[in-house]
């Protein structure tokens, strides 16, 4: 039921994933997503699971989570609860995804704090940020556990054996940072992760660290700016090309390499983002996912909770 | 003798601010800047005051401000408290040029932590973000200041009758945002500013508002980042292009096209970051700032200076 085209999209993303062997049950108000199915009568059998409500995005995520018992996602939380599925996707209220994950799942065992994870490509590779959004005031030792949870994250997911960390700074000398940064570089350098240091916005971009680490409020500011840049430098690029009449051709040639590269920025194609430190795999999509992401999303989550994610991640952070 | 390109590039931006009427001191070792204007027969002649030393782009600013008493950049600032210069710009160690101009020409009255200030293009017309970079930490009380120095600004320098301000946030809603953020909200609330709220990192590149007010940590990520996501983006863009013989031609065609796009969001092309709320007009450029960049730089602090900016944003701190 979650995100801004459910539930038409997130049905399309689902039969893909079903089409693609993955074991998809569809959580949400039973009529709503019989008829919705009825339009795909080729698709493969999807088992519904019903839930009477549905948090909309404007709502308060933890007021929310406790008084609609019966909403899709915390519906979808007990399912994982109760062991009857193995990870949860969602497009919906993230802050009520997070919500309803620390209520019903809880956190894994010495994690302070879970924080939410974001893959964003790069042109060679990409960077996982944590935390992306979660959590807006953090102490140094939040800090750390970031890097311990993306670390394992980068390493078991992503596939990097020994993932570099950066600590995001306003100035990759040892002398900038607010105090929180200049508190948590000591317990960095003392982890036993591959820590590269203070890293800057623009190191992040150009691949310096393979995970970046930063409290929710950077990590939110920064996601949603560069998605705010990336459409800023498109509109600057089509107004360039609009300007004179033989651009305008060169442009129309142009065109699907301009919306190849401007979808390569969008961290949602590539299988959403991880909830890391909740005591199960939940991942949450962008509201405006289209079907593809949703696809992407549900792979990921698969993958991630059929490689003993949870294990791996309290494994590292009892190291 | 600040910038990486200096003396030779600053000295040709000194030369066409020269050109453009503007009256230029050049301060820095009288030799060295000798026999490079010597390399401009036909320039108008500047005069230049001599400085014995230099500050270094890796010096740490308050203690090398402190020993090398006759830098290029404590000579500059004895001349505009001697009144002997009416306002300085430098593309150095831009935290020496804060630390000379703190210790030198002191604050305005009633501010307690001057700010960066960063003029950012947008599609359509452009923001004012400060601080970008100059206090790490900060409290709600001067976060309120930067939006009284920041909304004085652009209505002074930049022109804009009433500049709507809005607060750097993870999340438009009053609920959103860090400690920090939340005890500016009813400050900036009740500040008689235009004041339209939290704006997220897209609402900023989208022009929701005229100035955005964060703490400098804040800032100078988000400006590093938009420069590493714009350097990402025509990255892409390029590999796009490369990548199918057809699309090379075009991209052949719109390079210049791309070319204008990506100077677009280079803030120091458009004129330097003044140093809000220290007691005299002083601008700083990117290190890396091209001859156009360096008069710009030089334009804008000598038109602040007609203006009378100072007096402007003392009052504006009284209000």
């Amino acid at each position: 039921m979650g995100g801004d085209h459910a539930p038409q999209v997130t049905i399309e993303g689902a039969i893909e994933a079903a089409d693609n062997g993955l074991d998809v049950l569809l959580v949400g108000h039973e009529p709503t997503l019989k008829t919705e199915l009825s339009k795909h009568p080729n698709a493969p059998r999807l088992e519904i699971v019903h839930a009477e409500d549905v948090i909309e995005m404007h709502e308060h995520p933890a007021h929310a989570i406790r008084q609609k018992k019966n909403s899709s996602i915390n519906v979808a939380a007990r399912l994982l609860k109760e062991a009857k599925a193995d990870a949860l996707f969602s497009a919906g209220n993230s802050g009520a995804v997070m919500a309803a994950a620390l209520f019903t799942l809880g956190r894994i065992e010495g994690v302070h704090r879970p924080a939410i994870g974001a893959v964003i490509p790069l042109l060679d590779g990409r960077v996982f940020l944590v935390d992306a959004g979660a959590n807006a005031d953090c102490d140094a030792r939040n800090l750390l556990q970031f890097a311990q949870l993306g670390s394992a994250y980068a390493n078991h997911v992503l596939g990097i054996a020994r993932p570099r960390v950066g600590l995001v700074s306003n100035g990759e000398e040892e002398t900038k940072g607010s105090a929180l940064v200049q508190a948590a570089l000591p317990l960095l350098k003392d982890s036993g992760l591959e820590f590269v240091g203070n890293v800057e916005g623009k190191d992040v971009t150009r691949g310096a660290c393979d995970v970046a680490v930063c409290d929710g409020f950077t990590g939110n500011v920064m996601l949603k700016l560069a998605e705010g840049v990336q459409e800023l430098i498109l509109g600057l690029v089509r107004e360039a090309i609009v300007s004179r009449p033989h651009y305008k051709l060169a442009g129309a040639v142009l065109r699907p390499a301009l919306r190849r590269a401007a979808r390569r920025l969008d961290y949602t194609e590539y299988g959403g983002a991880p909830l890391v430190g909740v005591n199960a795999p939940v991942f949450i999509g962008h509201g405006r996912s289209n079907a593809k992401a949703i696809y992407n999303g549900l792979r990921t989550a698969a993958e991630a909770a059929s490689r003993d994610l949870i294990p791996t991640l309290a494994a590292a952070i009892r190291s």
